[in-house]
């Protein structure tokens, strides 16, 4: 599994890529996306958490990590993704569980950094 | 689409079907999935909405109904559904549209039913 | 299965329900869907016919549906529609041979009734 | 949920539509599926189960109830089928429940009606 | 792709995580899993077979991975792995390839390494 | 990531071990996933932009990774390229995102070292 920095680094790299190249569909999308998570009704908290089971059910890894820090960022702590994890097992099956033992190990790695709730990630949401 | 009540009587018998026949994994799961929906480090309200999201881009149209009563039962208002269907279309694409739909329909159906808020779902959680 | 008109008739009501709950967030993205399929760098008819693909091997009988229509309104031949549906059932496998019996029964059901290629589907597009 | 019968004759009408259709790669691949689950290394009872599991964490009701047929007229019986299905539920999760309920629901009329292991499926193997 | 030491040392660190932190509900979860996998009904060498095929068309390498050893510890063979290899390429269709090409190496790896029928896994079962 | 380079030479090997293996079923299938992209009713260009939405909305990275190649050797260009990724964003959702990322990084990969349109990739079509 990659490291975290590695991780942003390729993401930057190819958010900015998919973003310079001009097409406006994806250039929106990608507005989308990081407006669907802004305080609304439901406020930031609880769509970050929806964002982590979504991607969680639909296994993807890179989509957990980035709703893990986004998660971690509004301070998510360690009982609450346990219990965010336990709702995705349980609707999602057996197949979830690589990605829950990859999931709980960025939280760990997070949450040891010590930079979890202090970080402000102002970054566009982009997964 | 069939009526809410078609859809819980359905629910009930198979239900029973499947645990009346004492397979015990069957019935242990069931048991475990009642108890992932129950208030904890994440509280019931934001579970129900965590297996919302997560039926609607699994795209279950019978786990979308549960989790919908379910949610209703707890007092998620109209404008709260629609930012979690919100959620759910960005993450799960437009593939989750004509789940989006029937969710919506089935939504209206209880809050214009007014049994919504007051309506204390004691059945066990299968969905 | 729905006939044809149930099924517009349904899909609009709804629609009208999701876009008229004033979500900023779904009506953005409910306009992405349209303009996704617009001619571009790929033409309409090409969009359609990956439109109609990715929703069968995701496995969305209202999606193929809605595709199949703008296929035939761009005109979409028969021998093309099975050649779309052999790619699709390669890539997606048998899980996907429901999906279609039914889609080839609509194809059917829309070139006996001769609208096909005639009928310009002016209405915004939302599957 | 349509009888067993009504799904039948659908099944034949439109699959006639497809293989009539002479796309030699849809074709093809009907023989493919057929010959999948005859004996060979594994028999064809486990390859029917194995079909019968992949097509419930897919979640596919038309080919569940296709497999469930298969299964039975070779044998399979309903403690055999429970466990299946729950190989299928703790894998697939409890999004598969809905297709637990009504795949129990087709079980109990195939061996109800008797015919399940006496009944020799001679017709061609598609879903 | 890993090695399969380093696989199963990652697993077993992070399960250790998973259950180590005292999550009721994903504790259950990870019993009522390796149990679905004993003999009952259907025998061991079966069930892990539904679950290797199950893998397969979810498509998800670490639980192919996990299964392909659970089926060599209880002597599965190689021609019985591309049987059941079959059976997931025919339901699941092409997307299922690159799974399937790791999926003959894992095999290949486990059974040069002689270690596959006589190794008693005797570690609870945990994808 | 892998390289190109390593990618394909993985997939050869692999795929020499399941063609080598005898198994019918596995080698009819892979002629048949040949033959799919083949210039038809459709063209092999409209075909393999069908496969890559497929793929992607699908999210297999080697699936995606083997139609970029295709496209790129019949002559799909960087704005195509986009707007049929496009297409997949909107059907598939922010899921695919990742995919996207790693998608354009190959186009790019391919599109700079210049083989792309003269390449006559001969080698028979599998994943």
């Amino acid at each position: 599994m990659w490291g975290m920095d590695e991780f942003d680094r390729y993401r930057a790299a190819m958010n900015e890529k998919l973003l310079g190249s001009g097409h406006l569909g994806i250039k929106r999308f990608f507005a989308l996306d990081t407006q669907a998570y802004e305080d609304g009704a439901l406020d930031k908290k609880t769509k970050e958490l929806l964002g982590l089971v979504a991607s969680t059910v639909l296994r993807c890894d890179d989509c957990i990590t980035y709703h893990i820090k986004q998660c971690a960022s509004v301070g998510v702590n360690r009982a609450e993704f346990l219990d965010a994890f336990n709702v995705a097992l349980v609707v999602g099956g057996s197949i979830t569980i690589p990605h829950l033992r990859r999931g709980i190990d960025r939280v760990d790695q997070l949450l040891e950094s010590g930079v979890a709730k202090d970080q402000n990630l102002r970054e566009p949401h982009e997964h």
